[in-house]
């Protein structure tokens, strides 16, 4: 009897395990597609970074004591036009797709147009988890300072715009996580199972660590930054990202780009992944 | 008699010019810092057109019919979610700036943040030329059909905010002819001074057009589009622009960057600088 039970529960694994393969074929979500897409990704936030920091630091926009004389406010400049801007996105039907996640939750009916129906690749149970907090913190406490010349030009508006769209590339990138979590689980579910109903969260993040594939994303983005962030000129040389001793000055320091994957996307998108496996099975 | 009024007469333009010139140089603004910042926005309009061709055509967005059943709009869904963002942007002080043009003009008090004390560099009775009513429809009906892929993937919201983006840039981009147009004038203010009165459009436009500058413009942005929009491998040959045939596909034909710039963001560009010109007596 517990023979037949065990038989039973191994057959029903393997008969999930190949109908959640065959759901996975039919969105198109493998680690090839995934791997393209947070490789794609790598340009947009790169992009982003570099259109930011055409802007001085404008620190008052993120002090909530500038506004807080007769508004009422206890919100910075920067968290006041996310929200009002996500509010709109939101009305958009942005976040109906479950790739983006606001920073702001809202209840917003989405009212501007007619219903997607996106295809669902993410187990609904743990689709919600995402780390937009602490990508929130990062952003402004930690990358901002290095990434901006410290000054104030007044385009406050203009300056806060070009954060969003970076921090909703950073959200993007990082919350893909889930979809990464998603297809190595697949990949490999019986001992993602087995860890999961231990809640055994160092051996996840060992499991689902490639350290090799982690330092090619690290170095990629740092020359990235290099050909991406060079001064253009029509007749002089261009820089490759291949040399060690550039001489070439860069919009953005690729080493600030290198160290940002280093220290906070690549460990808050594992951080990622691990919360989405706990929920992988409820 | 006339003779005094003619001499008085030149005396006074003189001291106007030098005076101007003066204020110029505090501004900062010459024909160095006005190429740099134009070649600078080259980057944010290659970098716009890169992440807009992320996203399909998705063409309802763009589709007055979209909208109008039951909501009573004969906006698309694009301009309604430019009219909702540019909304915000205003409130936030974007156009408190002179070099940021809304394509809706707004009544919306600015009320996030105090004011901000910009510096004017442009003659005040000639500030308000812009020619954002042909930026949007060339951007909508000329380069999108060309720039993105003919599908639809429903992010309609994440792309619309591609296309704001882009405007934005373009707008900026093009709007600044009114500042090309300043440090023109104040560098041969007799002969411009001329032609504005004789209303000659046809000799001013001649008269600030360059075609050895306008060809380096093009060929850089091609130039940009190309090292910008490669797909960046860690071991892979690094595109550099420079040779004649390319085998690397890119995220945007640099030709249609250069079409881009050669039929429209160069001629609209000397359209908001006579334009600007022919105010510049008022």
């Amino acid at each position: 009897m517990a023979v037949a039970m065990i038989l039973s529960y191994r057959y029903l694994l393997i008969c999930s395990a190949t109908l959640a393969l065959l759901l996975q074929l039919c969105s198109g979500l493998s680690l090839d597609t995934v791997r393209e897409f947070l490789t794609r990704e790598e340009d947009t936030v790169v992009f982003g970074l570099i259109e930011r920091a055409k802007y001085p630091r404008n620190t008052p926009a993120y002090d909530p004591g500038y506004l807080a004389g007769g508004h009422g406010h206890n919100a910075s400049f920067a968290e006041m036009f996310v929200r009002e801007s996500e509010a709109v996105h939101a009305k958009a039907g942005r976040y109906q797709s479950l790739q983006e996640i606001p920073f702001f939750p809202f209840r917003v009916p989405f009212t501007l147009a007619p219903p997607y129906n996106f295809t669902t690749e993410l187990y609904s149970a743990a689709a919600f988890v995402n780390v937009n907090d602490a990508i929130w913190s990062t952003y402004f406490n930690q990358l901002l300072p290095l990434l901006a010349k410290n000054s104030d030009d007044g385009n406050y508006a203009a300056t806060v715009a070009s954060d969003l769209v970076c921090l909703q590339a950073l959200s993007r990138r990082i919350n893909y996580g889930r979809y990464v979590a998603e297809v190595k689980f697949i990949g490999d579910q019986q001992n993602y199972t087995t860890l999961i109903r231990n809640k055994d969260t160092d051996a996840l993040m060992k499991l689902l660590t490639s350290e090799a594939q982690e330092d090619v994303v690290k170095r990629r983005v740092q020359k990235k930054a290099m050909v991406f962030g060079q001064n253009v000129t029509l007749d002089g040389p261009v820089e490759t990202g291949n040399s060690n001793s550039s001489q070439t000055s860069f919009k953005v320091d690729p080493s600030l780009v290198y160290e940002l994957y280093d220290k906070w996307v690549i460990p808050l998108t594992k951080q990622v992944e691990v919360e989405y496996l706990l929920h992988r099975l409820d």
